[in-house]
């Protein structure tokens, strides 16, 4: 059976779960799914997720979607492989709670929305809406001020050791470093350092290569 | 020291914490924020949650914010209180985390605009946005038709028990009940006899009698 990612490489939820599966080291077929005929909002995708949206993951009779839901299943079931991307400990487990929930809360709103003005409608030759890109740049602004406090009392978002609190954060920051809103992250030191830092990580510079030949 | 819960009974994330709180039969202190003199956004309260947002919460030195970050620390904190809202088992629980991050990707966003504009707005005397509770309606009727199925296979949303899948929708459910979408739960049968139930639940009853008396 073995374990199937179903999505491309093109997508930032289908990058967060190859990130947790190179973290871990595991052995998986990536499933390009063709968007462009709509294979996601019909069967068979649409028997793993509901939704119609990539990516959808397969681990034998285990069938999920939502990639930060995949992410954690892959953290939990496959705790001995790898980079340990969670804790046992109730207190720091919480914590990283906290940071995952910042991520998809309060952080993945405005990049994923500049990620869509500044990278995806360039790529298609759509038009910016300026408006759009500066809301969310001062939005984006706000949330690094945090991120900047907290990084002085922890090296990490979760605690002391990277986690799923930071990697959730991977896609959105790989694709924002390459536009214009990168010196939100340039002007912070401790947040520059900890996007140098876990842009760097091995298992992503592999999802990076997976993203290049695609 | 004790528990605290730091927010207001009309928050639908203070709801969401004070759900699992009495689920677990747990011991609380509800702290109110005076939001009207802006106490959620300075000190003593940005040091609980930097984001300056209702609720955040503390357990003796555990000091949490995020609502559900929070509700999962009361379900695995507190394991063997009240009434069960994860499950040991891998597989069990990633269909539970599957379902959690549907409620707060696809539910929530279609909710949450939906409650504003028919609850909150109303309650303000601000002008209702039709356009956007139109598009907002679409797109939560296509949400609960996904549930509609899912609830052929399995009693809750994330299994065959009430777990933090289903709770996590409670304040949602509550609020547009009292409102004119109601009818797109009333139209299908399994998503209406779900809300009855979750709804009717003893420890929802007792967050709603708070709800009554602030």
């Amino acid at each position: 059976m073995g374990i199937k990612i179903h999505g491309i490489p093109h997508s930032g939820a289908t990058l967060r779960v190859l990130a947790a599966a190179q973290e871990k080291e595991l052995d998986f077929e990536l499933v390009p799914v063709d968007l462009k005929s709509g294979a996601h909002k019909q069967q068979p995708f649409i028997y793993l997720n509901p939704f119609g949206q990539i990516p959808a993951f397969e681990d034998g009779d285990v069938k999920l979607f939502e990639s930060r839901a995949i992410t954690k299943y892959i953290a939990y079931t496959y705790e001995s492989n790898g980079t340990s991307l969670v804790h046992n400990d109730g207190k720091q487990m919480a914590d990283i709670g906290v940071w995952m929930e910042v991520e998809a809360h309060q952080f993945d709103p405005a990049a994923s929305k500049l990620s869509w003005e500044l990278v995806y409608k360039s790529f298609f030759g759509m038009e910016i809406n300026n408006v759009v890109v500066e809301e969310n740049e001062a939005k984006l602004a706000k949330v690094l001020d945090v991120y900047e406090a907290r990084l002085a009392n922890s090296k990490y978002l979760g605690g002391d050791s990277f986690t799923l609190a930071d990697l959730h954060h991977l896609p959105g920051l790989h694709y924002l470093s390459g536009t214009k809103v990168k010196h939100l992250f340039d002007e912070r030191p401790l947040v520059s350092a900890w996007c140098k830092d876990i842009l760097a990580r091995p298992a992503w510079e592999k999802v990076v290569a997976l993203q290049k030949q695609a």
